[in-house]
């Protein structure tokens, strides 16, 4: 694969802008930004759940966020036209970064002190980026030529380490909602990435059973491979599969076979496998019912401090739709009782899966 | 309160059927069914997940249950013609209780050991059942009479006492879905009621914090009361709070003051402050903008097993919606990492819903 070229740009309002090209990126470009935001504004602050034990975000600045603009205003198309700036200039770039206009993480400019509260507050440190895929606002993720795909997990894995670096930052999370059914405001092939100031719990909880148990993930990785059962890819470094125990009816975990605990840590080949695997697993759940699967992905990864050799970094896939214009509702059991009940077995959807014929166009 | 009556049938299907009514209830009614059900079909296995160390529940049988059907098809109201079946028998009953035909959680008639596989499995035990809380297919929940109110706190505690008794029931959780926002598959006004083989997860982590510091939830109403920014209702015996960590835009907790491990320890005075906090807490979100908020309501208690004295039983209500016609979705940061980022502060919200005026009709 050759390098990955990238260069950082400011926006005339102060926010980051990166773009990634396996060619130099033009040094002249100009980078945008759209009318009618109102960056820094605000900021967050976080209060402490004690019935849960967990830390809630408070970002009263983002109730009047941008909302589905028709396809003209996409924010995230390459600005051709002078009058309609939009978040990413023209110019030869594959995939841009920049920081969110309207950032659920983060102090604001001026950093407000949190309010005195009857459960502990805290300011809220952090940032949130904007990952756009690609300049065609037609295309996804999963549609994007292989070694397109493999610079996606290069450019989650380069901001990852350049995230880890910031003082207010302790745990990097990629990811993408993609379809309206998961409340994705923007068509525009995008992800984004949430640099938390604090652990979240679903990684503390995987990170402490992992600690407690080096290799599980490796092992569950071998079992599902000699299993057979559920597996949809099985490449030399990466894995796609349904998980034995997955919790939505169309779940996908891929991951590298070497535990690592964050994607800059990965080799060249086995980021490369594990772009295969990605690229497969979407273009398999697209090819099921033949429209696009509205979903969650998510990267999980080790926190920035202390040592999480055991942490085995993974991308793991949740499908909304049950059945094709069926949608799988949290309710009772999931929100108020942590309880997931699925009504298929994991084998039975991954055999739907592994029976999608996908090309490699 | 006149004292609650009540009876039990059973359906020819062998399912239960509990009437309640403050007058004696008939004992030669006779319990119905509708066709085309498939009770005790099925069964269900849990699944151990190693990342998140919880269960999931595969309830293969559930994917083809009723959906959406059209008025004249209500399997809640009750079967007036005898050509047309339904779950509830006509007479003289308020509130009734049935054995869900498509329960998520039970072995099943024929009890099968749950499959060989990577990850530990287990029987899952338990059992689900639905609680009818009107004849009436047009009310809601809210809209009832205080004392019909208090008579479904007195239906969830009896419930929640004789569920307690079985053998394999170690959580009773009963909850209502509602709207077809939350997935309410039926608009006649119910919930229902999930007895668990184990502790859940959510109830696990609030007890272990409770347990860490007793008076937990006692003392935060306390300061909630104090603070006068978001409390809905104070009683005598009970409270309504948007709590100071609400994860959701409207998120209401209603609750007795004094501690009690279980919704069937209260005294008579205190359910009815109780049904007194919770029926200004539906009525105020009804009321807001005079459309049914979709919402999902979930009392937490004690589990069956150890003692729990510490436990503070409470009502826990998530509204969906953020905005009139938009919704809440939950995405990659509270799917994936489980951390809530709220657009809105709780004491705005609150705000809003004490300036909604609400009748005692």
């Amino acid at each position: 694969m050759p390098p990955l070229h990238q260069h950082t740009f400011t926006k005339p309002d102060g926010r980051q802008l990166v773009l990634y090209a396996r060619a130099p990126i033009d040094p002249t470009i100009v980078a945008t930004t759209p009318p009618g935001g109102a960056a820094g504004v605000g900021g967050s602050h976080l209060r402490w759940h004690p019935l849960r034990g967990e830390w809630v975000v408070y970002a009263g600045h983002r109730q009047n966020r941008t909302f589905l603009p028709p396809p003209e205003w996409d924010p995230l198309a390459p600005a051709t036209n002078p009058d309609h700036p939009t978040e990413v200039p023209a110019g030869a770039w594959d995939v841009a970064v920049f920081d969110n206009l309207f950032p659920a993480l983060g102090t604001g400019r001026v950093p407000a002190p949190p309010p005195a509260e009857i459960v502990p507050t805290a300011p809220c440190g952090g940032t949130c980026e904007v990952v756009v895929f690609a300049q065609d606002a037609n295309v996804s993720l999963g549609q994007l030529p292989l070694d397109r795909v493999e610079m996606v997990l290069a450019v989650w894995a380069d901001r990852t380490a350049a995230l880890r670096a910031r003082a207010d930052v302790a745990y990097v999370f990629p990811f993408e909602n993609r379809g309206v059914e998961v409340g994705a405001t923007l068509a525009h092939p995008h992800g984004q990435i949430y640099a938390y100031p604090f652990v979240p719990p679903i990684a503390e909880r995987a990170l402490e059973l992992q600690r407690a148990r080096p290799g599980l993930l490796a092992e569950l990785i071998a079992a599902e491979v000699a299993a057979d059962a559920r597996t949809l890819y099985v490449g030399e470094h990466a894995v796609a599969f349904v998980p034995v125990c997955a919790r939505w009816a169309y779940e996908l975990w891929i991951a590298p076979r070497r535990a690592v605990p964050t994607l800059d840590a990965l080799a060249p080949e086995e980021r490369l496998d594990l772009a295969r695997a990605l690229r497969l697993a979407l273009r398999k759940l697209d090819g099921l019912w033949k429209r696009p699967m509205p979903y969650v992905l998510a990267v999980h990864q080790a926190p920035v401090h202390g040592d999480h050799a055991y942490a085995h970094a993974h991308i793991e896939i949740y499908s909304w739709a049950r059945m094709p214009g069926r949608m799988k509702f949290l309710a009772g059991s999931e929100v108020g009782a942590g309880t997931f009940t699925a009504d298929t077995l994991p084998e039975a959807k991954a055999a739907e899966l592994r029976a999608v014929e996908t090309t490699d166009e």
